[in-house]
């Protein structure tokens, strides 16, 4: 194969990822989002609001991280945040996903993007704890606009929330903060368990 | 409002993107893929493929008027490319649809974004028309990988598609010699009629 038909072999197989359905609902509660969806709305929300990051910076390399962060999924699933068994798997399930779906670009572009996919995961640079901010922010946000219905729908507890969000703040303070008067207010009107 | 609440409500408006639904196929032909779905494969389109432009692109650049290309679809709604009463008030309704959107933002990101979009119609510029291509290619990619389906319900003409393309090497002559033998392939196949 060629560079370029490898190229088009990867865009074709992150098609996919347009069927992984999330545990968050649209803002209307009409349906869940799923991962493309997501990926958009996290790039558009990266350019949009990359002035609120607590460190400078490289807006390109953030969208990028942003756009590509879930497309293991297309062979590991989406795992909800509150799924205890899942999340003991699913670290060696999303590497295999990995080696798997970049590779199948060119050297030069696989090493690259695996290299942002993993920065992303391991979140030491600027870049990868904004991104990861966003990750965390944009389904609160949904949650909050769709009446808590995936919150209602899984039980979910204030605390649950809290512990996955213990290092949102490092992207964002102001986001962060953002985010916790979305919280309080849900678990005032009983859509967040308050334990 | 201040200037954050107004990037909020703009980014929650933008979430009724993913509600917006095209006439492409997803690649299994499963079911129509929406304008956030596509708007984040022709992002990932961008700097995949950056390299093929006949010009040189600012990626970044390329990638947010990629994002943003098609909100104004949320007033607007999706004109099927081959709805010829459609696409004569289309302009009108996106011109209207564009300011109330970019109208959501604080000043000077409204006058960037609107900018970005105003430059995508225009097609003057490298980023433009490399969009633009990408725009016009990935329905080809996702129609080719769907049988067809998409050309065969409405009974699309391979001179319609030419028409809709004559512009499209100016994106990329690389891409758009591709995209060509998919045509003919799929002329041969008899699922996009042959005159």
């Amino acid at each position: 194969m060629t560079d370029f038909e490898k190229q088009i072999a990867f865009i074709m197989e992150l098609d996919k990822i347009k069927q992984i359905t999330r545990q968050t609902y649209l803002s209307d509660a009409s349906r869940k989002e799923n991962d493309a969806e997501h990926s958009w709305h996290l790039a558009v929300m990266a350019f949009v609001l990359a002035d609120h990051a607590n460190e400078r910076i490289d807006v390109l390399k953030t969208i990028k991280m942003a756009l590509l962060h879930d497309v293991v999924e297309i062979d590991a699933g989406d795992t909800y945040a509150y799924d205890t068994a899942g999340n003991e798997t699913k670290r060696e399930r999303e590497l295999a996903a990995a080696d798997r779906i970049f590779g199948l670009l060119p050297d030069a572009q696989r090493d690259e993007y695996r290299g942002l996919w993993d920065e992303f995961e391991a979140m030491e640079t600027a870049e990868a704890r904004f991104a990861n901010m966003l990750d965390k922010v944009q389904p609160l946000l949904l949650n909050d606009a769709s009446g808590g219905r995936s919150w209602e729908e899984h039980g979910v507890k204030r605390s649950q929330v809290m512990a996955r969000n213990e290092r949102t703040h490092e992207g964002s303070e102001e986001l962060w903060a953002y985010a916790k008067r979305l919280i309080e207010k849900n678990v005032e009107k009983g859509r967040l368990l308050d334990e």
